[in-house]
């Protein structure tokens, strides 16, 4: 009996080897796509299915990709030929909602915008914010370690995972963690687990932090400068005052052009630089006078309002970033992540590798935190080689800033190569002896991260 | 060349065998002593005196117990025959400060309270604050992910470690995670680091987040109830009013009858137990007029204030507890942690654990997270089968109610016992492993944890 005739004596119709559907699990958000498919879709209904599904892999040595709503931008959900894929997306339940114990217990499928709506139902929110939060499942933020707009106020999605149930290569059931606020019961494999893009185990639910409605209003503050070095020195000024943002971004004048191209704005002039500020709290007001007040002392031009309207209204350039890059090309979109402090030069060495390699790099910035991301366009499917030189030497100068290759998206297979220049070979060889004991067989996600 | 012998030779005089030094090790703040001294005690001045330490230990096969300020309540640093101690208390430098990218640079042998002296100096402090932050060092805090008073609002220690320099057991130095807010490249060996509890490499170094000063005001509402439980009934509508409180400290009647009688306070009344309440921030006052409110709703008195001095008097009697239990006899600290609305069902269970046990349990509880620390009081240097019975029953109860055995301690040595059947086999065996994968030979802290 072949892997797909087992697994469909065992899930039946939950098993699909329709065309469409696998060959939409050969690409993600990156931009990559595989050069053959997979041999099933196993859509995942229950902790069971995912059991068994596990439980055939490894009797048969077949390689599993594990895959959410597939909006990975570094390509750690995209399958090929000879594997299963283990679909999570139908999971989508909200098992609890604890208002008492700020505590929720989810499956792994259901979106982060969704779940944020039922929560808000509560008066209560879920703080990890990816900018894919309308299209990307909570076990894929898990499973990437996602960020977003508000880490440097909220935190990462690790500091809001709880505990996690997460089934084993060979079928077996773990759970993780636990329900209270604290606990420190043996090596935390919870952590663990947050960040480690399917190569450990298939997480098949989550108890998460939530939180409750920031009290007060939200203002927000939306600047224009000279150039992107003025605006890099106000985001560092605002959080040297003092000031803590909840959001706090910063797009470079290709960026702002892109933008203000796509949305027809009339009011940016060439080679300007955006920043928009946005506080939230008991203090809201107060800090974004405070804010504004920097920013005109540091020759910016700003409005703001407190009106949650016009707010979003002067969050749209910022939103509009994606639209825009989409529209001037292929985008290869990079996420390096420097200490805030080297934010100006990184700005600048974007600016030596643009010249040096004769390409724009439009780059958005989560400011408060020091995360970048610099956007690659080209034309066609393929990245050029001059485009992957390029990369290379943006992520060796961000290693060199006292930064990481990826502050958000994960390595996938987009950054396999520089892995081992960021961690060392000593490290390395741990993490591959780590993945060993959680999947023996290699079944798991083989190919990706290392 | 016996092995104390390499260790003079390669390190002189950081290595001791007087008796004094040797006896000190054998002992924490558990109350536990092992039966036998040390071979010697390294005081490690140096990154480089550590790893030498380490190699000496790999080639000779000599087991290590890494050691702080010795103040852990678990056991886990507790020394016997056999073994070499590596105190890391000499190595307490200040690396560097960064007020820009909100991080500091330490050596682990800093103490927690002198680190957050010198914080404050620049207008920073340092989240993470066990009850023993005046004596404990802060490479002791991160080896057991140490908890405190603010953790609710503030996070655990784990959330304030950015990076890790860390020693394996052969002696080659790791550097783990980043100096960025954000990262996540290869699994998170930083997190995985916190709170292993010196079996997986000794800590040498510690990039940590520094926190700005919490601008405003700090208040306190010192309250009296008739019952634990309806002290517990109020600490639990405080966080159901969505007021955030930075403390909320709980004791039962036993406890405050202690103190009552140490410090010989007048206003308190048989039977009764209390709450003492701490907000800060823009809304501290706010916050603290609706915790009073509340407390009076729910039939508890109650001192409110806003200046400093007077606030740390009405902390005075929370403060009192440890030397009030010493003052009864030997104490058995224990760590339970339960999710916050199962905190009365847990006081009720401690009375039937009293009753059954024919003991006094006197506990105190961090109210805002669910975390207990139930005192078991003895006479004598060892914990009779009786005591050891009632706190089986116990643990037994907290992971019946959702909980887990220790929110901030530790295994160690006491908590061996329980960890299967908080973990099952099956994660038992993945963590045995793990520590298997870091130090194969096992030389590291051996017969602590599992």
């Amino acid at each position: 009996m072949t892997v797909v005739d087992r697994l469909v004596a065992a899930l039946g119709d939950a098993v699909s080897t329709d065309a469409a559907a696998l060959a939409v699990t050969q690409a993600d958000k990156s931009g990559h796509r595989s050069l053959s498919a997979p041999l099933a879709v196993v859509s995942a209904r229950s902790i069971a299915d995912v059991q068994e599904t596990m439980r055939i892999a490894t009797a048969t040595g077949t390689p599993v990709v594990t895959r959410g709503a597939g909006t990975g931008l570094a390509g750690a959900s995209i399958a090929s030929g000879g594997e299963i894929v283990l679909s999570t997306l139908a999971m989508d339940r909200v098992l609890e909602i604890n208002e008492a114990d700020q505590l929720a217990v989810i499956e792994p499928g259901i979106l982060n915008g969704a779940f944020n709506g039922i929560l808000a139902g509560h008066g209560f929110w879920f703080a990890p914010d990816p900018a894919s939060k309308a299209i990307s499942t909570v076990g894929g933020n898990i499973a990437t370690n996602a960020g977003g707009l508000l880490c440097a106020k909220y935190g990462v999605t690790r500091d809001a995972v709880l505990g996690l149930k997460v089934v084993l290569a060979d079928g077996r059931l773990l759970d993780l963690g636990h329900r209270s606020v604290k606990g420190v019961t043996g090596f935390d494999l919870t952590a663990l687990m947050v960040g480690s893009e399917g190569l450990l185990g298939v997480i098949v639910e989550a108890t998460v932090r939530i939180r409750r409605a920031v009290p007060g209003t939200i203002a927000t503050v939306a600047a224009y400068f000279p150039t992107v070095t003025d605006a890099a020195a106000a985001a560092a000024a605002i959080t040297a005052a003092g000031i803590q943002p909840a959001v706090m971004e910063l797009m470079d004048s290709a960026s702002l052009a892109a933008v203000a191209s796509l949305l027809g704005l009339a009011n940016t002039a060439p080679g300007e630089a955006h920043l928009v500020v946005q506080t939230d709290g008991a203090a809201a007001s107060e800090e974004a006078d405070a804010a504004l007040a920097v920013i005109r002392s540091l020759g910016g031009r700003a409005d703001l309002s407190i009106d949650p309207v016009e707010g979003e209204r002067l969050l749209a350039v910022r939103r509009a970033m994606h639209p825009a890059m989409e529209a001037l090309g292929t985008t290869l979109i990079e996420d390096v992540s420097v200490p805030r402090t080297a934010l100006p030069a990184m700005f600048a060495e974007i600016v030596r590798i643009e010249q040096l390699y004769g390409i724009r790099i439009p780059t958005v910035a989560h400011a408060g935190d020091g995360n970048l991301h610099p956007n690659f366009i080209f034309e066609g499917p393929d990245v050029p080689d001059h485009i992957w030189q390029a990369a290379d030497d943006l992520f060796s100068t961000a290693l060199r800033l006292g930064g990481t290759l990826t502050g958000e998206h994960g390595i996938g297979i987009l950054k396999k190569r520089w892995l081992g220049q960021e961690l060392g070979e000593d490290q390395l060889e741990l993490q591959r002896q780590i993945k060993k004991v959680f999947d023996p067989q290699g079944i798991l996600n083989p190919g990706k991260v290392f």
